[in-house]
């Protein structure tokens, strides 16, 4: 392998950053077709890469590099989530900003990059562990995000874990009905709806909102 | 095919109820694992049919028989929807019970039969256009049964649609997550913030609620 380097303490470099274009184009093809229609030679080939240097990174093969792909994918909706809950003073805003952001990236994408495990996790859930484990990490973590937000605001620890579960469960579900219908209508109305739940149920001196 | 029967108007029964059979399930295999990892050949089996008998009632194959499913499963989803929207006199207690019935019927199958059309939609989207169109006819079918309660309960046309298709995004967003993480919290906590959303909109003067 050209495009790998041992190092003296056993860990390795990847010039080429090989490994992580494997693990973009399997995190982009779980997002968009699943992991059950997903094979190994297409990631490669998406990759631009070759199946022995997929082997190489990942000899658990698909199931491994479908983990990493998760994990990938975890990150950057986190990312995503971070820059919309920040991105506005008022917490009820950030929900809108949240509609908003999905539902443009999602049109940009000509409807095709929705929640990057959605599919995978429904495919894989109760059959393939290691797959499963990753879903739940990645749906608790921007639960997580959601709640710390929320607390920030003002909300007390277990009002803002049940709304972040809401939260993260209208997001989820508008992200579909606007994929499926092709329409950003579903997330923008969810955003609105999220910022009107929130507001209602606003603790009467708020800091920081 | 001795379970067949040519009828004189060109119509035929199916006295053994072979096709039925087949249709439920091809619902439940593509509700549980999706569309790309069910082959026919398991439906068959799961049915108790032959191959033979699959592709005389459906010389499509896999696709054909799929939007029958995705129909079954439509069916299947509205027939609990309008239970739930019709066993409480309140719009607003109506949403409670979508969604502990669905966090029932979930508990109750292991966790393992979710919405019908997820999975598959989301798989197929941009893909497979007759999936597709079954599936965007299916959400549709549960918003308008959604909208259909809500305007009943006073709210204009407009904002009926628009809380339909929230109640619905959170709803089956709140089915993955119930899914994922195996607890029946996301469901029930969704439906709580579903009828407290719905009440704080309510028309002042509600005729039926």
């Amino acid at each position: 392998m050209p495009h790998k380097l041992q190092l003296a303490d056993g860990t390795e470099t990847d010039p080429g950053g090989t490994r992580e274009r494997i693990v973009r184009s399997a995190s982009r093809l779980l997002q968009r077709q699943g992991y059950e229609g997903t094979g190994i030679k297409l990631i490669a080939q998406q990759a631009g890469a070759t199946l022995g240097s997929v082997y190489h990174f990942f000899p658990g093969g698909k199931q491994q590099l479908a983990v990493a792909a998760i994990q990938h994918g975890n990150r950057e909706f986190a990312d995503m989530l971070s820059l919309s809950l920040e991105g506005e003073d008022s917490v009820a805003r950030a929900m809108e900003n949240c509609g908003r952001r999905l539902a443009a990236a999602l049109r940009d994408s000509d409807w095709a990059d929705g929640c990057p495990v959605t599919v995978t996790a429904l495919e894989t859930v109760g059959r393939i562990p290691a797959i499963e484990e990753a879903c739940v990490q990645a749906l608790g973590h921007w639960q997580d995000l959601v709640a710390a937000r929320l607390r920030r605001a003002g909300f007390g620890d277990a009002e803002a874990a049940e709304l972040a579960s809401t939260v993260l469960s209208t997001l989820e579900g508008a992200e579909t009905l606007s994929q499926v219908q092709r329409s950003e209508q579903p997330l923008l109305t969810a955003g609105r709806h999220l910022a009107a739940l929130i507001e209602s149920r606003m603790p009467e001196t708020p800091t920081g909102r």
